[in-house]
């Protein structure tokens, strides 16, 4: 029997998943990486793992297992079927359902790409004395489709995806620094301020997650974002995928700092 | 018609190759990245592809072409067929031929990996003031198997290769943080002395390359090989790959600049 009392570490909080507990993720085993979710049936794994490969910034590969397997080397003990609160379905590129366990719709054939995200950054930047409006407002990050294309793989395409969050313009260079010691969860930034030249009309208006308020002397920054390949998924239609619902991410035995560089 | 006078520019370089000089490129195109090449049927590449995935230090992707496609985004002029100095063909894992031209072997389902290459690295320590003592000796780089695995791809398996560069003592902490500044050029080192301790019995004796000879004061330090798939390639034996004749890479149009972080 497994009695695992709270989310401070990682095989903890898996454990608390797997016994049904469904909440965010964001703030549980601080220090270790979390991670996106794509699996996908062997048949579309290649170009999924191309599609990473073109376009590292938004698809920072961190794992990907072999056909079949429900672990992965980021966390032996965990079982990637059960060990995440929450899971989208996903056939013919429509979300059809958002179970807390796969188990019962896992094949021999499926793959899972793990992919770095945005929460190990946003430490760094809390450490470094950025603010994280997003944090602050206890909101979810403001995300956007851009005007920017992807580099095709196959049958995958789609848009750039960025997540924006308002930094103090004096600290801009700070953000850029050390995010960019970072490039296996999302790097250096993509953009710096001019929204419009990203084809994002509106700020206050994102395609995915919330709007965060700009406090005075704020410039929006962009960073790619892990969401790319949900979009990409969407707009190529494979016949079946499981992904992570927003926000619930797979909590690895990886620290942060294992993709800090420096 | 075609008329490039010289080695100095990629253009000239590959130009001088595809009109039918076979060299070795160490040298020409100087500031430019260089590459090895390792082409192989569709049917392989996804295990080529996640091979490089898994083992990112000896097999860092810097392009992955479409099945058929001779160019790259590397070298947007470049025809892969042609335009390397000369090739190495292998069947079921034997070397069968060098051509110096890959025309008439070329295939509509072969994928091509382009993967960086530690001609990089070398010119950023003489940059630094660190010998490169291969260079000063005007040899090829003394290369070995080790005795680490590295992490299998479906039937891709193989162990970890080697370069070895006697730097000075003095020194050694510079080579260290000029290549970690490179990690899709093999990085910092994976090991410094000791050459037991990864299995090298004797280190006057490479598996590849020349020795090369230590100076006074001089200690071994070991780097990622891009050798390494070519090892794995010969292990787990391919019905057919095309790979680059070693030292005879392909030259892009990247500056050295684009892969050095910081």
């Amino acid at each position: 029997m497994t009695t695992l009392a709270d989310t401070a570490t990682p095989a903890g909080a898996r454990g608390l998943y797997r016994e049904g507990l469904v909440v965010p993720t964001s703030g549980h085993a601080p220090g270790f990486t979390q991670a996106n979710l794509v699996v996908l049936p062997r048949d579309w794994a290649y170009d999924m793992l191309l599609f990473g490969q073109r376009n590292p910034q938004p698809v920072p590969l961190l794992d990907v297992t072999d056909a079949g397997s429900t672990s992965t080397a980021l966390a032996p003990g965990a079982d990637l079927r059960t060990d995440l609160p929450r899971y989208r379905v996903w056939r013919d590129g429509e979300l059809v359902d958002e179970p807390s366990d796969v188990t019962d719709l896992w094949r021999d054939d499926l793959v899972s790409f793990l992919i770095g995200c945005s929460f190990s950054f946003e430490r760094a930047l809390l450490d470094a004395g950025v603010p994280v409006r997003n944090i602050e407002q206890e909101r979810n990050v403001s995300m956007y489709r851009t005007n920017r294309e992807c580099r095709p793989a196959g049958r995958l395409a789609g848009p750039l995806v960025v997540s924006m969050r308002p930094i103090p313009a004096a600290q801009v260079a700070t953000a850029v620094q050390v995010t960019a010691r970072m490039p296996q969860v999302h790097g250096a930034p993509v953009h710096v301020g001019s929204p419009e030249s990203l084809g994002i009309a509106d700020v206050d208006r994102p395609d995915f997650g919330e709007p965060v308020e700009s406090a005075p002397g704020d410039v929006p920054v962009y960073w790619a974002c892990g969401v790319t390949p949900q979009a990409a998924l969407m707009d190529s239609r494979p016949p079946f995928a499981i992904t992570h619902a927003p926000g619930h991410m797979f909590v690895t035995d990886v620290p942060d700092s294992a993709y800090r560089q420096f």
